[in-house]
Parts: C-alpha cells; sequence; structure tokens
C-alpha cells in the first residue's frame, strides 16, 4: 500500500489527517523511528523525540499537526493526525494481519464431542480437545493442544492460543483472546479445617464469566467461584502468570500487570490499573479508576475513584511517599537528635555552673 | 432429596443433629443464604449474619444450636448441628457430584506405553501420554492432554485435570488432586559457577513425592530434589501459580496460598499457614502451626510452633506490627524533633539573658 | 565404574587429579555425604563440613588437596582436586545420563506440517505439533504435547520438555532446554488507551531469539517484541514462573531466579544474579554483574558493574542494610526523644526556678 492509501485508512479512524509531501510512495511496513529505512512507516508523539525527525530513514512519519517537520530529510512524507501514537498502532494493525494458530476447519486430530455444537468458520488445531455439550461461535479460532471441558460456551470471533485450558461450564464472550497455559475454571482454593488439623475440600460448583474483548496473557490463572460467578467485565485486560481468585469481578476495561494476585471475593471497579506483582487480600473492594503500584500489598478497599494508592500495606499515594521520604532521612533524624542531646548536656553543665 | 433424607445424611457426620419445622421439602440444590429461593438450602456460621435469617428465601437452613430460629419466615425448616458450616460443605459436596474430566476407559487417542500398568476402572482422557513402566491405581482419572513421562507412579482415586506434566520418577499417593498446567518434578535450578562467567548444570537425580489427600492447584511448579526427594506430605493444599524448589519437604496439612515461593531444601511444619506472595530464602526451616504473612520474606528459620511472621525480612508479628506503627509516626517524631530544636533555642537564648 | 575410570574421567577436567586409597573398588552411584553407603561416591566442599568425612559411609569421596583424610574410616579412597564440587557435578552428569523424553524418531501421534524441516535424529514426541517451515536442528528432542507454532527455528542438542508452547516465529539457539508449560513468544501486553477508557491492541508484530545454552524452567513466559526482538542471551539461566516481558534483553550468563518479574523493555547486562520475586519497572538497564536480592523493587537504572542492590524501592545494598536497621532502632530513637523531652522539661524548670 502506498501513503495515499494509509491517508485513506486513516481517514476512517480520526477526522482529521493531512499530508504533508508524496503520497506516491510504497510502504512495506512499520519500524521504530530509530531503525526505519526507506520504504518504511514510523510515527512520533512525544515532543521530546521530535530531534530524532531529522535522523530518521522513515519515508512515512505519522506526527502531530503541531510537529516540526521543515528540517526533515528529503522524500520523506507526513501524515499529520491528533493521536499519532494510536494511528501508528492502526497501522501496525493492518499490517499484522492475522496469526495463523490453526488450520482453516476442523484438525483431523482434534476430540470433539459429539454432542458440542461449532459455529460457521471456527478453526479447531491439532489435537484440540472440546468437551460435551460446548458450543463455540462463529469465527472462533482454538489452538491446538487447547482443551474444553463440558459445557464451555465461547462467543465469535475470539482466539485461543495453544494449550489453553477451560474447565466445564466456562462462559466466554465475543473477540476474547487468551494465550497459552492459561487455566481457566480451575477449583477456587476452599477447604474447611478440621478439628483434626486436616482439611474438607469445599465443593467449588460457580463458573467463570469472561465478557466481550476481554484478553489475557499466558500462563495465568482463573479461578471458577465457589457458587455464582467469578465475572471479568468487557475490555479487561490481564498480563501473564497473574492470579484471579474465586468469586472476584473485575470491572470493565481494567488493566492488571503480570504476577499480580488478587485473593477470593475481591471486587475491582472499572477502569483501574493494577501494578505488576502487586497483591490483595480477600474481600476487598476497589472504586473505579483507582491506580495500584507495583508490588503493592492491598489489606483494605479503596473507595475514592480516582485514588493512587502504593506500599505495603498500601495507602494513598501521597501518604506512602511522605513515609519513603521519612525512612530515607532516618539517618537525618538521628544526628539530629545526637546533636539535640549534646548540646542539653552542654546547656545542663552551664546551668550547673550557673547555679 | 428432601429435608428428611438431608437430616440422615448429616448424622452421619454429627452425633447430634435437630430438625425443627417440616422434614418432607425437596431440596434441589444449595445457595448462598441472600440469594437462596424456595427449595434451597443454605447455612449460617456466623452471629453476625443471624439478621439474614428473616429475609431469606431458603427452604432449609443448616445453623447452630443457639441461632435463633422463632422470627423464622413460615415454611423455612432448620437442621441444628455443632458445626453448620462444616456441615454445609458436606451438603455441597453431595450436589455437586464428580466433574466429568474424561470419559470413563482408555481414550483411543491417549498414548500409553506397552509396559505402564493401569488399575481397575482408570479413565484416561483424549491425547493423553503415559510413559514406559508408569503405574496408575484404581479409579484413578488422568484428564486429556496430560502427560506423565517414564516411571511416574500414581495411587488410586486421584484426579489429574487436563495438561499436567510429571517428569519420569513422580511418585503420587492416594486421593490426590491436580489441578491443569502444574508441573511436578522439573529439574531443580541448580548450576556450578565457573571461573569464566558460565555454569556448569547439576544434574538433577531425584524425584518428587507427594503423599496422600494433597490438592495442588493450577500452573503451580514443584521441583524434583538433586539427589533424594522434595516432599509434599499428607494433606498439603497448595493453591495456583506456586514454587516450590528442589528438596523442599512441606509438613502435614500444611496450606499454601497462590504465587508462595519456597526455595530449595526449606523444610516447613506441619499444620502451617503460608500466605499469598510469601517468599523463602533457601535452606531454612519453619516449625510445626507457623502462619506466614501475605508477601513475608523469610530469611531466617522460625522454630517455635504456632507463630505468627511478617514483614521483609520477616519477623515475628508483634515485633512487625510495633515496627510498622513506628514507620506510621514518623511525622510525628520528626515534629517532636523540631519542637525540641526550637525549645532547646529558647532555652539557650533565655539562659544568654540570665548569663 | 571403578574408581580408576573416575580418576581418569576427572582427569579430563582437572590438570591435577590426586588419588588416595584403593582405586578398585566399584562405584554404582553418587549419593550425600551424610546418607551415602557402600558403593557410593560424594564429596566434601566447605571445610565446615570436614567433621562429615569420619562419620561417612561412602566408599569414595571427592575432597579439596587439603582436606585432612588421616581418620576415614578403613576402606574409604579420596581424589583431591581443586574444585571438589564442580568435580561432584561432572560425576552426577555421568551418573545421570540422558533421560528418555521422547522415542527416537518421530512419534505417529505428532503432527508436523509438510514445509516443516527436520534435522539428523530427532525425536518427536507423542501429540508435538510443529508448524509450517518450522527447523529443527540434529538431535533435538520435542517432548509430547509440546507446541510449536509456524516458523520456529530451533537448532541442535535442544530439549524441549513436554508442554512447551512456541508461538511462531521464535529463535532458538543451540544446546536449549526449556522445561514443561513454558511459553516462549506470546504477545507483549501492549494496548492504546482511548479516549472513551477502552484500550486498543497493539499488534505485537516482533519475536523471541534465544541464544545458545540457555535453560529455562517450568511455567515461564517470555514474550514477543513489539517491533524487533525480545533476546536472552547466551548461557543466560531462568527458573520457574519467571515473567520476561517484550523487548527485554538479558545479558550472558545471567541467573534469574523463580517468579522474577522482567517489565517491557528492559536491559539486564552479563553475568547478573536476579533473586526470586525480584521485580523491575519497564524501560530499566542494569549494567553487567550486578546482584538484586530477593524480593527487591527495581524502579531505575543501576549501571556501575558488580553493584549488590536490595529493597523496594531498590537501593545499594551497603544504603538499604543501614535503613533497615535505622528502622530496627526506631523504638530507641523513640525513648530518646522522650527522654529529651523529659530533660529538657526538667531543665525549663530548673532555669524557672533560678530566675
Amino acid at each position: 500500500m502506498n501513503i495515499a492509501d494509509i491517508n485513506a485508512f486513516l481517514g476512517r479512524y480520526f477526522s482529521s489527517v493531512e499530508l504533508v509531501g508524496s503520497d506516491q510512495t510504497e510502504i512495506t511496513g512499520p519500524a521504530k523511528i530509530e531503525e526505519a529505512v526507506s520504504g518504511q512507516v514510523s510515527f512520533v508523539s512525544n515532543e521530546k523525540y521530535y530531534r530524532h525527525i531529522a535522523q530518521s530513514g522513515a519515508s512515512l512519519l505519522i506526527v502531530h499537526p503541531k510537529a516540526p517537520v521543515d528540517d526533515a530529510p528529503e522524500g520523506m512524507s507526513f501524515l499529520k493526525v491528533e493521536d499519532p501514537y494510536t494511528a501508528f498502532v492502526f497501522i501496525l494493525r493492518h499490517f499484522a494481519g492475522a496469526r495463523r494458530i490453526a488450520e482453516s476447519g476442523v484438525a483431523a486430530s482434534a476430540s470433539i464431542a459429539p454432542s458440542a455444537r461449532l459455529g460457521r468458520n471456527v478453526s479447531v488445531g491439532e489435537h484440540a480437545v472440546i468437551g460435551e455439550r460446548c458450543v463455540i461461535g462463529d469465527n472462533t479460532v482454538i489452538g491446538p493442544n487447547t482443551v474444553l471441558l463440558d459445557e464451555v460456551t465461547i462467543g465469535s470471533e475470539c482466539t485461543l492460543f495453544p494449550q489453553v485450558t477451560m474447565y466445564d461450564g466456562t462462559l466466554i464472550g465475543d473477540r476474547v483472546t487468551i494465550h497459552s497455559g492459561t487455566v481457566i475454571g480451575a477449583d477456587g482454593f476452599g477447604f474447611a479445617p478440621q478439628k483434626d488439623g486436616s482439611y474438607v475440600k469445599i465443593p467449588q460448583m460457580g463458573t467463570v464469566r469472561i465478557e466481550d474483548d476481554v484478553e489475557i496473557g499466558a500462563n495465568t490463572t482463573i479461578d471458577r467461584a465457589t457458587m455464582g460467578e467469578t465475572v471479568i467485565e468487557k475490555g479487561v485486560k490481564i498480563d501473564n502468570l497473574v492470579q484471579i481468585a474465586h468469586n472476584c469481578r473485575i470491572g470493565g476495561d481494567t488493566v492488571i500487570a503480570s504476577q499480580a494476585g488478587i485473593s477470593g471475593s475481591v471486587k475491582i471497579g472499572r477502569n483501574c490499573l493494577i501494578g505488576g506483582q502487586a497483591g490483595f487480600a480477600g474481600h476487598l473492594e476497589l472504586a473505579d479508576k483507582i491506580s495500584v503500584a507495583a508490588k503493592a500489598g492491598i489489606s483494605k478497599s479503596f473507595m475514592q475513584s480516582g485514588q493512587a494508592i502504593r506500599g505495603v500495606p498500601a495507602q494513598p499515594m501521597r501518604d506512602q511517599l511522605r513515609q519513603e521520604a521519612q525512612i530515607r532521612s532516618l539517618g537525618e533524624m538521628k544526628a539530629k537528635i545526637e546533636a539535640l542531646e549534646t548540646k542539653l548536656q552542654e546547656l545542663w553543665e552551664r546551668l550547673d555552673g550557673l547555679a
């Protein structure tokens, strides 16, 4: 596609796209601005990278309307849009195309239970297993060696990479992507302590419901509810190696970074950002738009929307930063106490002299 | 089953079960007390939830002998037992029944080595792989796509969910449950540093032994011993994404929450509780009945049975809580130091006035 | 093999091996010094374990030239080398032999795409899946149920245990070992925030390159680059449940312990040691030979080679240890402040008396 095609393509997403330079150059693919060569497209969003423009070998840069383009190298064209970063993401998506995870249709080695129902244009990879009464929506791709136990329901346009496991009864919406090794619907961790110190397993009779447009990384675990549902609301994005325990509810468009751990019955609001390796005690609640720093340990509810929290135990960002500064100044405090002790001793002696 | 049946069923576990109300209502399933409708059974254990009794739609509540049942809605029956929670767990187990993980018998697509020996009534799911000289006990279920390398020995009544991996020589007792994605017996992380900065792998020649009645969550890893055995004793419960390194020994009926990490050669006592994301340095020991708080970093042994520990580095709970309180009062300490400085300065000046 | 054989075998690795005692005893295997019985070989490296020599049942001990061997039990022989630990590792490797992960050749149930090219003596286990245009080097073993998507390139002498997943385009060098459940090349965690609070996925168009002699534990995740490559350099050793995000570069012979998490675009130098559960913020850099303590939270770059860092946020080891000591002495500081307040009050009153 040439620059004119990209111009037209971006016009579908942005109300205004302004061309500077020729629109006839053929564009072969995207690249980072420092690495781009002739024929490639790149972008600059942050002003501090404007200095890269003059050195870049790219044939096309996506920039903000205010970006300085006068010193651009000979033959470089520009497309100016309000949000160059998102524009570039759409260009990336165009060039990325679809990854082939499985052949079209059902692989001969896949095991599909007789009572399972598959929509139109479903792909099922080699050695995948689909249990009794599963329902798979149109255009969904099930990767090789992925296992769905009985009565799993998956919407349309979903992508399950290889080696995913879904326990019986899991419910998945449309346009959901799940990466390899992730386990959805395993038993919640519930055991009733007995007088002799042993435990009796509490049956985990609920399920997991994942709404539309969710993406879940690799080797993550989301446990089924004891009773009722563990719910991942629309648009949530979850990274690799995350633990979400039984009966949690994660609000729409919340983002959870790698290795975070969310204990049972936690309710997280919409549009929250959960940092890597953060950990939640059970039965807590977070309001909407809360930002949790990496490695935080959340031991109580935070109900003020938009709040940033940090630390172990987590507290509002400002309190935690003040506390961290106080800890860093402990040496200074110690010195002041010693100075006070010396001065007081002097004073005391001086007073003795007076008396 | 009706209430009379449940009465009889609980009579198998409790010395005294007292009925209040009719025992003829048919019970269709369990529910939470706030959500239960006619025909369902629920329970109240904690006194603070007694207020739910009057609002509940349940047809049967399991309660303590002292629970107030006089204001119960018309038609609600009660069964009174000493431990309503455990009674309800038994009722849940009854209604849960067995989950179907694999068809009875050996799936046609499973690969069973000729020298493997399977007990009576073993189920092996689609595309499962069972290596040479494996021995599988009666009534054990091996899920689809689960892989056992050579000489794995599994007892009877075990459940291996899909996509479990057991390396060669792993030993599993009776009534063990292992969830999907868990890897038992991978190599311990041992490398001998060389003068040139590179490493030579230390062969991991030991194995893993898991005793009876253990349950292990999803995507957990338990490494084989360098020499000898990594041992998980009877009744241990391990959550998802837990790391247990080579040569550890986890004492009977200990519970380990998600994302905890236990380094090599750690010995944990019986009936301990290990919180989520806790981490252990290598070669440590914990006595019995020790409770480790979530996110704790354990860098030395704790040998006092029944102790609670917390913090990074972990210390006895009381010391750690005192220290956390001191940190929270740093602002106050700083203010006191400043007040002292001011007052001392005043005093000094006053003394100058006197002299 | 007898002691003379072991003597000759060690002679291949060490310039000097000195025999004390008979070299005719047959050695059946290795053991820990406390557990060794007649016919077994063990070692003592650390002086503080010399006391075990007199009690050991081993027929052969590998020791340092300076080890005291005069009080050795009747019939015990010694081989003296400069580095007894590494010598014992070589002996372990000899006795360990090769683990059987898959039959020689390609299992009938494996799915190999027609365009994949396999080298000489490649083993592919049951139900493994190898995608289009994959290239597998000589003598490499692909375990059962392992999945390679399209265009994966693997060198020679590699071992992929069961249930590994490699996404399309992954590049693996020679003599690489990857344990079960590990996912290489899943999408980096990148989403562009939109004005309505939702996210648009940023296509992850790069790949992962793993150089020679790398070993990766179980259930670890290494994400592909957004553009370009995530690189694991030669000789790196990675433990279980580690997260390495998109566009990271891990320097040669660096060691990463279990449950560490490395955010996007982090660059770690050569010969670093990363402790368990350590976490890195994105876009940081570490110089060579840096040692990161377990549970550290690294929020900025550390560029001084050989440095040890620790804490959350991480700082140089000495500063962190001083700070931890200061925190432990907070009770004392508080007492001193109270003493100062009392004394100052007395002084004030005494001055009032004088005036």
